[in-house]
């Protein structure tokens, strides 16, 4: 009975989010003193923008006030790299913290969390994708400043290996951040092009874990709220940037997609796009969102239902391509990609981890086709 | 702006489930290992049901097969008491365990909380109500048998004191068990009594997370698909008590149940159920089941809104009426309770801490009123 134990699968997960999760306006200050619990040394990890909307003030007010002594870093970049996250780890170890703060977006958070490790353990950079090289990390306070990433509530972080330029995922339960603080504040300086790509990564995050053949009663209870309140909330923001309330919702559902994909993970939409954004210098979000049509069009053939359930609410993909265009239309994008790069990166992508949690067959004669189908609507050219 | 106001409150939570839940059929047989974390000594605080159930069994294979001294008790008695749990505590002391197991419903789960914070601390049962006297706890692993405790993922335990009679839930993040195994097989052979309050015991958790005060739109998340999934199985559970799925769903919905309260709390209807349990011998779940309706019914007067949300998917107060009575209609419950009874527990009920948490205003008049409809309905007598 097929259909039975596709069921009873369904009906099988695991769930761990041991992070304590402070949600809404002004939650740094309210319960930050919370923190205390884990030192007096803070080293504070964050770009340039934390300046500009009020959490780095947060937070050094906070640190002020409780008289934790505190160093910062604003070393960072798109895409953080091996070489980065050594950069930090050199500044890290100077100072000796008892615990890190990062604020900022995915990629801050996702150095915080190599940071972490290797801070306390003796490996490189390379070694952080072999759980068993290492056994400890320092504890995190984790503050999104983007509704995207929902790396605040996961035990991933993606880098980028500079000798390769290819991204990568690392896993671990030990850079579960010990707190999230979730202030909608922060986000509402975000430019729209950055809403608009965190918007839609939070998106490919719910979509890709109702998608993935990991996805569960539970995993979907997070997912399919995230979707609804994406769909609902993020054309509103694009509308009225200031609008709190939906900034709220966007962060929040960004939180819950995070929560879908610590236990589901992503699939080949997420490898697929890592070369756009190392190479092409797309930003994450819209790399998945480029090429989330023509994947699910793929992935429709074998598994229709599947598939309808992972963009509901929206009606079919058509539906969901005339919203993924209508987002992506305030942006222009446009792309340049040769032959041999789309080929090289099917030859890759054929081969990538995420095909396992993937439905449907992906070989590398079918990724290249999502490649090209994805440049018949935003390559360089004269369509239109 | 009030509307405005209230929107925001309920965007603003706190979450924090630190335990690692393994769900599905078969569960400890697969993931089971991962205790060996906690240590090479075991204590089992389980009752009796566990040895017909299969749960037992399960975990001793396990714990032999891992090489892990064990020791078991089998008291247990509804509505755990303080020599109870002294009596637990004492055998502990002398085993000197490295973690706790606890293998039963709502009784044994809560039980182990409290010895585990007593075998490691100098203190009495009654200073459990105050978290300022206690920093530690013995890890627990939480294996629930019935389907509506949700104790395997809160950081409540509710206790009955010997002297006074009366029963209080004590908290603190510290009884959070670190481990929970969920199989729905081992809820297959509860009575038909025990699956009906257990039942209606997740079911009051789900519709009063909603109704708090404290509710939010993540813990919503959780408590509207458990009143869902109660909803639509918990009949279909009571005509096949064999239906593995069925019961899956109804232990899956007990556990969203208690996610929901790990974050809001429960509200009067827990309260007012108390005496019912310890001086009426009434099941925990069929009390606050037998006072759902006339509180509601208040509620509804001031909160019309909360109360149709509390109970979604139902269309309204007496659809959900019709379907507790016709649920507790296999068990013909009838209470013969004393007018003095009622008057010392309404003044008792006037209160309690849960009121912070309900909406509406309750006090003497108002909770004596629903003890009042209570015993029209459920009161031994004439009626009918």
């Amino acid at each position: 009975m097929p259909r039975n134990s596709k069921r009873s699968e369904r009906m099988k997960f695991h769930h761990f989010i041991p992070t304590e999760i402070f949600f809404g306006e002004k939650a740094l200050d309210e319960d930050g003193e919370i923190v205390g619990i884990l030192g007096k040394r803070a080293f504070i990890i964050t770009g340039r923008s934390s300046s500009k909307n009020g959490s780095l003030n947060d937070v050094l007010n906070l640190l002020n006030r409780m008289k934790i002594e505190h160093d910062v870093s604003h070393d960072m970049e798109e895409n953080p790299s091996f070489s980065l996250v050594v950069r930090i780890t050199d500044k890290v170890k100077r100072f000796k913290p008892d615990f890190l703060i990062g604020i900022g977006g995915g990629s801050v958070l996702d150095s915080m969390k190599a940071v972490a490790v290797l801070s306390v353990n003796d490996i490189d950079p390379i070694d952080l994708y072999d759980q068993g090289r290492y056994s400890k990390a320092l504890p995190m306070v984790a503050i999104p400043t983007t509704a995207g990433t929902g790396s605040e509530v996961t035990e991933y972080s993606v880098l980028t290996n500079d000798e390769t330029r290819m991204k990568g995922g690392f896993k671990s339960n030990l850079i579960f951040p010990r707190y999230s603080f979730l202030d909608p504040r922060y986000t509402l300086t975000m430019s729209m092009e950055l809403t608009i790509a965190t918007g839609l990564d939070a998106l490919s995050h719910s979509v890709e874990s109702i998608l993935s053949t990991r996805s569960s009663e539970m995993s979907e209870i997070f997912a399919l709220r995230a979707n609804e309140l994406i769909f609902q909330n993020l054309p509103k923001v694009l509308k009225n940037p200031d609008d709190l309330e939906c900034r709220s919702k966007m962060l929040f559902a960004s939180m819950l997609a995070g929560m879908a994909i610590a236990q589901t993970g992503t699939t080949i939409i997420h490898a697929l796009g890592y070369p756009l954004s190392t190479f092409k210098n797309l930003k994450h979000g819209l790399a998945n969102s480029v090429l989330m049509i023509p994947t699910l069009r793929r992935i429709e053939k074998s598994h229709p239902n599947r598939v309808a359930k992972a963009i509901t609410p929206m009606k079919d993909v058509d539906d969901f391509e005339i919203f993924l265009k209508d987002m992506l239309s305030n942006l222009n994008l446009r792309m340049n990609l040769k032959r041999e790069e789309m080929e090289e990166w099917a030859r890759i992508g054929s081969k990538a981890k995420h095909l396992k949690s993937t439905p449907g067959d992906f070989g590398y004669e079918e990724i290249l086709n999502i490649y090209e189908e994805m440049m018949k609507e935003y390559g360089e050219g004269d369509k239109r």
